[in-house]
């Protein structure tokens, strides 16, 4: 497996060539576009190669991690009242839903008006406490009580999130979230923020192939179903709309940021964590979906 | 003529009750929803008819007036580089545009995205100063010193206008506009509560209908030109996405606004301020278009 | 207004560089790109300039022709219970009209669904009767009896028809059309194939400016208010999703054809005819468009 | 697993209720609503209850058929160019793919216009032998050498496919198939109608399941990584656009169709078909999802 890992990092850096990194957040553009890191964990080893040790912030990444939290706080029926889960078929921040009054069979969890929908269901007093929370289960999950937020990158997303406040007032006007808007793009900016290296994501993503049981400890940190309705929910929707592609060349559930990362789900088997910062035209990491490709072809990781 | 209004009045009232008062604004909700007035002012007399003393409040028959406080204070070239002129096929408060990243040629400035971008291109130093300019110019028209804004309206739509916000940022969002949404969703608000009765819109529709040229004083209060721009652009988009039935039945420029204002222009001749706030589903005041229908057929209004 | 032409026609040839003719039927590509012809035409008068012997195909510009007839045979309420008369906001031979089942209010009697739709309902025990008396209508209101459908094009449209086909098998689908596709589709080809020059249109727009009363005769070819709802329709959605620059520039209802050829009618006054078979962007002839803007601007033409 | 399967038998036949068999077909109306078959087939037993007897027409279950021979016939990378393999976010129908000229990246191989555009990718010298190639894949992969065309539905689907015509003759106006549209849509109806039951079904999703070998003779029937490419575009898209929702709740690769069957992969473990005629408002079988999120819960089935 080491060997192929090798070999996955010396093959893909070059398509780093073919990307771009992201620009709209001008925090972002200060990555070195030729980065790759790639972990992947298994219950008994760790493997990294590359620029493992670069931080940089997860961006859409932290999707399911909110997605996971409002399951936990309340339950499937509740989330799926609020937002569905079929694709878009259309870019993750589109406002064109459809010609008819919004709905949330319009969006779904890994779209951003999703995400910023659901994290009005997160529980706790104040938006404050709501961001706490999700800080520590990631935390949790990534087994690293360091993690924190980017200051730079969350002041930067915060004065260019017009898009991001545009979708939120559009789910106001529609009934879809009732507080107030700067409240929740705030923590969606921080949470978008949260600075992670490859080894946290691939440590998640182990959590998430293993139903939610700790590869420690065998403890159940949340309940397996919800684990499924994650992974089912990334291999629909979590690599933006290009979805499809990466289920016909990969064919495991994963989630794509704009900030270079990919968490890949190998059901039962290992987490992968991935490190590129230049993207492809769909907004996913162009050298970290070239090496997942050539390690699920090489380890047969597709679950089809 | 006097006969034809009266006839209008006594035939037309009854379209209310195929109407609904508009509810998205709360403080809209309070009008009483049969009510009809009818004013016809052309340079030698003025007739009014029915409730002619209720005031309302501007809404949508406000853009025109930024529209010509924009090309008075630009040009056609500069508030054509902003905003297109063709009718979207869409509600006036749509967020589906297209497929694509939205330009100005998806917008107009007789829909709400539109009207706002134009708003920022008024002179003045602040938003505030602005504003005064565009009350300023509406009085004029309406030679009316006394126009104000209704704060009890303004501020139920300030409470409430998630969905103007959401447009801002849009706007934002791709560039269109780069000032402080709050600060432009802000005038547009007062704008859209500038409260007048069917005789200041009668005033106003008659300036547009001479060109611009004062009725009293025959002093040009604006260039023609922009008199033609507004009154073709009214015709086009004027009545929402019910502009070609208007076209068709009655056949003159005209705007509608949720209040139940219609100001409509008959070039040449005469200026028509109707109001009757129970609307049709595009819209547009149920009983003021069927009255504008039945004086369009009676005294050969229509300029197709 | 001889010289206004005169000056029209040698400022606007130069227009025609900035168009592109036709080339999706392919018998249209043969057209001379730089031919520029415009003829006016009142009730005493008759001027033409530049290549008014010049013939070519009407196209877009028999819609009216359409929909008139649909009118004389049907009365207006038949005709809006089939097609709608609001702009669509798209090109004239979309697919996308909306998230929602086809209805007619997502269509218009000016773009190719709409105009395909009204020729099931013209009076006829054939097909081809249905298309005689639309020939028929052509050749009485252009006062030419030798009005002809050009075969080549006929056979090149109907070769490369596959749009339109697929247009009327949509219109199907949803119920709006029972008859057999191929039966309607071969009459739009031929009326969209007759052969006309500047001369024609004018008299045809000479006609319904005059509200249907022959210039010669006087005598009503067709009800007045059939007149009024082709121009208003006109002027809402004639040409193209370029309607409302047209309104804003040139202020007349018009129609143009990817053929090169624009009818636009002057109410009360005259009808004018253009031809120049360089198109621009929305299909549009380039510089007939532009000679129509020189001649309202000169002559006071526009309606607004 | 009998007890498993007894018991989905017992419980789902009542959401039977929940359903509408399709009428869209006039003949596939006949079908008895409250029918249920289920049938599961591993390398070693076959259990099938209830209605496993009752032939119906395969309709969009053929779709997998027709994507496994356009890549037999061409490779993947040819079958990429002509389509995509997103989902789009709208019904298996639809005409509004988008605002822009129609590319294979609008359409998947699970929607009409998918599998009619890789109709003309099947090898043959006409269109009847293109069909006898796919009719004898889909008798080799069911191991049922005597499927053959419901003549009745056939005829039925030639007489009101409308909708499919204009798909296909939109999909010949971009330039994405060149062949004659009668001859395309005549094999893709004849294709929709091939009558099979649950068994069938159960079979042909075995050796899906087995990545192409046969289930007896272990002989390689196509290449294995075909396999994975249908099963990858199933999940994504298979279940029209409730393709989410089925992930969620029951996460394996399938494919329905309106004629009520379904037919489902469990990679590595089993094939399923089951057939039940009321369909929910997506076009799925409402009691072949239930029994089948039944046998997923219970068996364990989820690849997620």
């Amino acid at each position: 497996m080491k060997n192929t890992l090798d070999k996955a990092l010396a093959e893909c850096r070059k398509f780093t060539s073919e990307g771009t990194v992201a620009s709209y957040i001008p925090e972002l553009q200060k990555a070195r576009y030729d980065a790759l890191g790639i972990c992947i964990m298994t219950e008994n080893e760790i493997l990294a190669v590359g620029d493992c040790d670069e931080k940089f912030t997860m961006q859409s990444v932290v999707k399911p991690m909110i997605l996971l939290l409002a399951l936990m706080d309340n339950g499937l029926e509740k989330v799926r009242d609020l937002v569905g889960v079929e694709a878009t078929g259309k870019p993750f921040d589109t406002f064109n839903y459809s010609d008819r009054a919004l709905t949330g069979a319009h969006i779904n969890p890994m779209v951003n008006a999703g995400a910023i929908a659901l994290l009005t269901l997160i529980n706790g007093d104040s938006y404050a406490e709501k961001f706490d929370r999700l800080l520590s289960l990631t935390r949790t999950l990534a087994d690293n009580p360091s993690l924190e937020v980017d200051e730079a990158v969350y002041l930067s997303e915060s004065q260019t999130g017009s898009k991001n406040r545009a979708l939120a007032y559009m789910l106001k006007a529609y009934g879809m979230i009732s507080c107030e808007v700067e409240e929740v793009v705030d923590i969606y900016f921080r949470a978008c923020s949260i600075k992670v290296d490859c080894r946290d994501l691939a440590r998640i993503a182990l959590v998430l192939s293993r139903k939610g049981r700790d590869p420690k400890t065998d403890k159940q940190l949340f309940p397996a179903e919800f684990a499924g309705c994650v992974n089912a929910i990334l291999s629909i929707c979590g690599m933006y709309d290009g979805s499809g592609e990466f289920a016909l060349n990969v064919g495991i559930p994963a989630k794509s940021g704009v900030g270079g990362g990919i968490m890949a789900v190998v059901p039962s088997r290992m987490g992968i964590g991935t490190y590129s910062p230049a993207l492809d035209k769909k907004g996913n990491s162009r050298a970290g979906v070239k090496a997942l490709e050539l390690l699920s072809r090489e380890l047969n990781l597709s679950i089809f």
